[in-house]
C-alpha cells in the first residue's frame, strides 16, 4: 500500500520538501475524538529543530485540519491535516542534481522514479514529512490516553553515551514528554549534547538508539503470524527514515543469553499477569501480554555531513565528489523520538481498532 | 491481513501443530514457473531438526500440492500446499493446560482467543507452521535464481560464537544452502555445536543471530514510506516465531558510528555502481541500489528448557512451578535459517512482482 | 486481492475442476464459533444439481476442514475446508483445447495465463469453485443466525416465469432454505422447471434473475465511499461465475421513478425506524437502516448449450466451429441461489466484524 | 478499507460539503504522466451543474495541487489535490438536524458515526466529493489515451425517454466528453431535458440509466474470482452515490435469453479475436475479452424534492414532517456521468497498474 499503513485506522502521508505542502490523512478514526490542537503543536515542537545541535532550517508547522471535524471532534470520517511548506530555498538543487549525496536516497529515487522525482531537499524522502505524521497522530494520543495507554521514548544512547534505563515507566514518560531532548538521566544529557556539538564542529553526525515504552495496552492484541505486534510495529518504524534496526525487549542481547534467563517468569500480583523482567518486551507469540512494549530503534548518523566525499553524478554517469552546503542536523535521533511515538501510536490505536470495533477510542460526549 | 502477506504476491497460512494438517496458499504467481518438488523437498530438509542439537520430533513433511499447478508449472491461480500432521502426541496436552510455559504464547494466545486456542504443541503459534512456509516460498526459488536473484543465510554468531562475515557471497550463499548447519567457517560451526550440546545437558537452550545476504536485486524496489523495503521484509521476519529483533546492514552498530564512517561511498565500477562498504545493507530511503540486500535477525534461545520455572496457572488463576518434559530444540536458530530465506523470497517475489508486473517471474517455456 | 475476499474477516478460494481437490481459508473468525457440519452438508446440498434440470455430474462434496477448529469449536486462527474432487473426466479435454466456447473463460483465461492455465473443465473458473465457498460462508451462517441474522433467496423470475415478491420474508426465508428448487410460489416453481426442461430438449439453456433478502442487521453498517454495502455486497456477488446484474431494492426500476415514489417514508413503530415501501434495499448512503437488505443479482443462461456455435481456435489461431458433449447444467440460476446466499454471508460477517470487534460472532460457551 | 479504493493504484478520498475543502489522494501513480491542468478543469465542467435541470449552487472548483507532481509530471509519489469549499451556506442546518430527509443518508449517517457526523449539507456523503474523484481520475485520462483507452457515458434512458445506443463508440464517446447533457441522439435529450424540467415544476426529480463504454482495454484483465472486472468496475460505480444497479453488457435482460442468444460468437477479425453481439460486455469470467467494456449504472432519482414528506426526528425520536427548501437537482443522472468515467478510468488504470507495472501509464519524455 505504498504510502498507507494501517488496516483499520489508515494513515496516508503525501507531500515533499519543496512542494506547497505536506499531509496526511486518517482514515478509520473513531467518532467523537476531541481534538486538541495545542497537543498537536505540542507534539510538533518535540519534531522541531533545537539549538545547536540541530537544522537552523525553522518551520512554522502551521497546521489545517480540512476534513473530519466537525465542532471539535472528529465524525469519523477521513481527516486530512496539511502543512504549508514555507521555508524552501529550492534554487540551488538543480545545479546539484545527479551528484548522489551519500546515505541519502538521491540514487534510489532516480531509480525508482525514472528520473521524474522531486529532487529538492530530499522531494518525498525527506524528514520533513514526518511532520504531518506526527501532526496526525496527535489527534489520537488523547483518545489512547483516556484508555490509560501511554506511550514515550528516550535516547537510550548517542554517540557512544548511555541514558539510565526506563525505571518508573508512568513518570518516565511523562517527564519525556515534555522534554526537548529525550533523555533520563540530566549528565547523560549534556554528555550527549556535547558530543553532537563536537561531531558538529568536525562537520560530521552521530547517531543514537531509541527506547520506546508503550504503556498500558490489554494483554491479548496482535495475530500469531504476519500481523504480530512486532511485525505491525517494525513496518511502521521502519518507514522512518534513518532506521535501520528495530528490536524488542532485550533485543539482539536476548540472543546470547541461555534460555533460562531470557524466559523471565510469570506469577499473579494483585490479579494482574506480571513478568518483571520483561526480556520479551510485553509480546510474546506476536500478542500483546499486558506488560510495557519495548522497542529499540537504531538510528543511523544523519548522512548530510560537511565533508568531502566520493559519490557519483547519475545524470553524466560518472565518479564525482561531493561537499554539501547548507542547513543540516548533525544529529536526528532526539528529533525521531516523537516520530517513533507517533507510529507507535498509529499502530496500536489500528490494533485496538480492529480488536473492539470502530467506536472503542470515541471519548464521552 | 493477520495470516497473509504480502501484496501483489501473497502467502496466507493455516494449520496447527497437533490439527491434521499444515499448509499455506500463494496467491499472484506468475503463471509458467516451473514447479521443482525436489527443491522443495531440499528446502524441507534444511528447516528439519539436526540430530543431537535438536528436537527428536521428526516429520516426514510430505506435502501435497493441491491446485495451481498443471502440467508441471504454474498457472497463475491460487497454488495451495499442504502438510499432513502424521508425528503427533496429544494425550498429555490436556492436563498441563493452563500453566503458562514461559517466553512462550500460551498466555497471550488464551486472552486472544478467549480459551478456545488449539494449545496441543503450540497450536497455531507452533514453529510447526513454518514448514509451509518454506515449502510455499521453495517454489519461487527457481524463478528468482534465474533472474539472478539469490538468497542465504549464515549463523553470524550463536551461543557466544562468531561466525566470519561475509566474503565471495555468491560462494558463501551456494554453500549455505548446501549446508545443514549454516556456518560459513569450520571451526565456528564445531565450536557453537560443543555450545549447543552443552546447553542442552544443562537442560537449557541458546540463541542466536542470522544474517542473511538478498543477492540481485535490481536497484529501484521498494517505496519511501510504509512499504520501505525495510519494513517489509522486516514485516515477514517478525511474524516468524522467536525472533526479536532485525536490522539492515551494520545495523545497531551504525547508531555508533559518525556520518563519515556510516556513509559509505557510491562509484560506478564496470559501469554498475558500487557502494563497496555497503553499510546500508544495499537500502537507502526504503529503496534497493542494486548492493546485495544485508538483514541481521535476532533468535531469542528456544523457550523450551527442562528447568523448573516459575509461572502462572491461567485456568486456576494461580501462581504455578512448571517443568516441561518431552521433545523440545536446545537451539532453533539454524533451523529457522530456511525460514528467514524463505521469507525474504516471498517479500522479494512481491515487490518484484508489483514493480514489474504479473508476468516477470515467469520462466521461459 | 485476487482470490481473497474481505477485510476483517477474509476468505481465500483456491482449486480447479479437475485438480485434486477444491477449498478456501477463513481468516479473522470470531473464536467460539460451534461448527455444525450438518449443516455445511445441508448448504452443499443446496448447490448441488437438481434432477432432471442440471448436469448429471455428481459430487459427493465430502470436505474435511484442516485447521482452525478444536473440540468442534472455531479457534480464530485460519480454518482451511477442502472438497476433494473425485468425479473428473478428464482425457477429452486436451483435444479440444484452444477452441473457445463462447460465453465462457475459456479465450480470455488463455490470454491472462499466457497459455499456462489449466483448462480442463473450465479450471479456476469453474462453477465448481463455489462449493468451497459455500462450505465456507455454512460455518459463520450459525453465528449470523444468533445474532438474529438470516439470509434467503429465490428466483424472482426464470425464463420469463416470475414468482411472486418476498411476503412474511422471515417465513418465506426458513421455507427457502428448506428448498431444493427456491421459488415463493408453487406454481411458478412448476412453469419455471417445465421451462428449463424445454430448454434442455432444445440443447440450449436459460437463466435468471435471484432476489435476496438479508435480514436483522442492525442499522449503520458500511461506509459512505468505496466500502459502502452496496460496494461490498456487489464486488463479492460479481465473483459469482454468470452474474451479470446487481441491484439494491428497486434497482434499475428506481430510475424511472420521480423522487417522490422512490424516497419511500421513514417512521417509528414500536421504537423502531421503518421505511415500509423500501425502495432502497435497506441502505442509504451506503449504509445499512435496519431494514431488509434486498438485493437483484441477474444470471446468464449458462453458456454450454448443445448447439453448433461459431467460434475461434486460439491455439490454432483461426476460426473454427464447436458443438459440446458431456455434462451441463440447461440452468443454474436456482444453483447459483445458495452461492449468493454464502457470499452476502461473508459480507455482511466482515462487515460486523469491522465494526464490532474480532469478539462479535462468538458464540455462548 | 473504507474511503480508499484501488489495490496497486489507489484514491482516498476525503472532505465534507460544508468543511473548508475536499479533496483525493492518488498513490501508485507512475512517474512520469503529464498532468494537464486544463483536462481536469474540462472534466470538472462535465460534472458541474446545467442551467435549469441542475442546482443553482454554483461551486469555482479552483483545485490545487499539493504534491506529487514536479515540472508539470507526476513524481510517481502521493499525489494530493484539493478542492476549496467557498459556496457553503451553513447556517440553516442547526435547526433542521434530526428531520432524516428520505432517500438520503441522514439517519444511517447518524446511527453509524454516533451523532457526530458533519451533518450540513450531507457532510461527508455528499456528492459535492465527487468533484475530488473527478479531478483526480482526470490526470490519468492522458496516460490511457495514449494507451488508446478511452472511456464515455450516456444516459442511456431518463425519465421514460431512451437515447439510441452506441454505434460507432470511438465517435460518440469523443462527442459525449464534449456535452454537457451526455446523450447521443439530439431529440431524445430535449425530449430528456423537457421532461427533467416537468419534473422541477412539480417540485419532483427524476433518475436515469447510464451506458458506460470503455475501449481499448488489451484482453486479459481482471481476475477469476474476487477482483473480477465487474467486481472491481461494480466495487467503485456503487460507492457513488444514488447508484442502485450496475450490469455489464446485456446485463439483466441476459438473463431472460437463452444461452444461444445470450453467448454471441468469436471469430478472428483482421488478427484480432472479435465478438460481435458483445452481449457479456467484453468480460469473460471477470476477465477482458478485447471488446469495448459496457457497463450500465442506475441511478436513482435526487431524494431532494420540494414536496411535503413524512419522516422521522431521530433527535427527538419522533415522527416528523420535512419540506425541504434550498439548492436541489431535479435530475444528477447527466452530473454523475462524469463520476461513473472517472471511477471507471480509476478502476482500470489501477488494474493494468498491476498487470504490467508501476511504469506501464508513464508517458513519453
Amino acid at each position: 500500500m505504498k504510502n498507507t499503513f494501517g488496516n483499520q485506522l489508515t494513515i496516508t502521508l503525501f507531500g515533499e520538501s519543496h512542494g506547497s505542502a505536506i499531509g496526511a490523512v486518517l482514515d478509520g478514526l473513531a467518532p467523537g475524538i476531541t481534538v486538541d490542537e495545542e497537543r498537536i503543536r505540542h507534539q510538533l515542537a518535540l519534531r522541531r529543530p533545537v539549538g545547536s545541535i540541530s537544522t537552523p532550517r525553522q518551520e512554522a508547522d502551521e497546521f489545517q485540519i480540512l476534513s473530519g471535524v466537525f465542532e471539535g471532534k472528529t465524525t469519523g470520517t477521513p481527516l486530512c491535516i496539511v502543512i504549508p511548506n514555507t521555508s524552501q530555498k529550492s534554487s540551488d538543487y538543480k545545479a546539484s542534481y545527479g551528484k548522489a549525496r551519500p546515505g541519502h536516497a538521491d540514487y534510489t529515487g532516480f531509480v525508482k522514479y525514472n528520473g521524474f522525482e522531486d529532487y529538492r531537499g530530499g522531494g518525498h524522502f525527506s524528514g520533513r514529512i514526518t511532520a504531518a505524521l506526527v501532526a496526525a497522530a496527535a489527534i489520537i494520543l488523547p483518545a489512547l490516553e483516556q484508555k490509560g495507554i501511554y506511550i514515550g521514548t528516550h535516547l537510550q544512547s548517542c554517540a557512544g553515551v548511555a541514558d539510565r534505563a526506563f525505571a518508573d515507566i508512568n513518570k518516565d514518560i511523562a517527564k519525556l514528554n515534555q522534554s526537548l531532548f529525550p533523555v533520563l538521566q540530566e549528565d547523560a544529557a549534556a554528555a550527549m549534547r556535547a558530543e553532537i556539538e563536537k561531531a558538529a564542529a568536525d562537520g560530521d553526525s552521530v547517531g543514537g538508539v531509541l527506547e520506546t515504552a508503550v504503556i498500558g495496552l490489554p494483554a491479548g492484541l496482535g495475530e500469531p503470524w504476519f500481523d504480530s505486534m512486532e511485525s505491525l510495529l517494525a513496518h511502521g518504524i521502519f518507514a522512518v527514515p534513518a532506521v535501520k534496526g528495530v528490536s524488542f525487549g532485550k533485543g539482539f542481547a536476548l540472543s546470547s543469553l541461555r534460555g533460562s534467563e531470557a524466559n523471565g517468569s510469570l506469577r499473579y500480583e494483585d490479579g494482574k499477569v506480571v513478568d518483571e523482567a520483561n526480556t520479551n518486551g510485553g509480546i510474546l507469540g506476536g500478542i500483546t501480554n499486558g506488560m510495557p512494549v519495548l522497542i529499540n530503534t537504531a538510528i543511523k548518523p544523519t548522512p548530510s555531513i560537511f565533508k568531502q566525499q566520493q559519490t557519483i553524478d547519475f545524470i553524466k554517469e560518472e565518479n564525482a565528489e561531493l561537499e554539501l552546503k547548507g542547513r543540516h542536523d548533525p544529529c536526528i535521533a532526539h528529533r525521531a523520538r516523537v516520530v517513533i511515538d507517533s507510529i507507535c501510536a498509529l499502530t496500536v490505536a489500528d490494533v485496538l481498532t480492529g480488536r473492539f470495533g470502530t467506536d472503542y477510542l470515541t471519548m464521552a460526549k
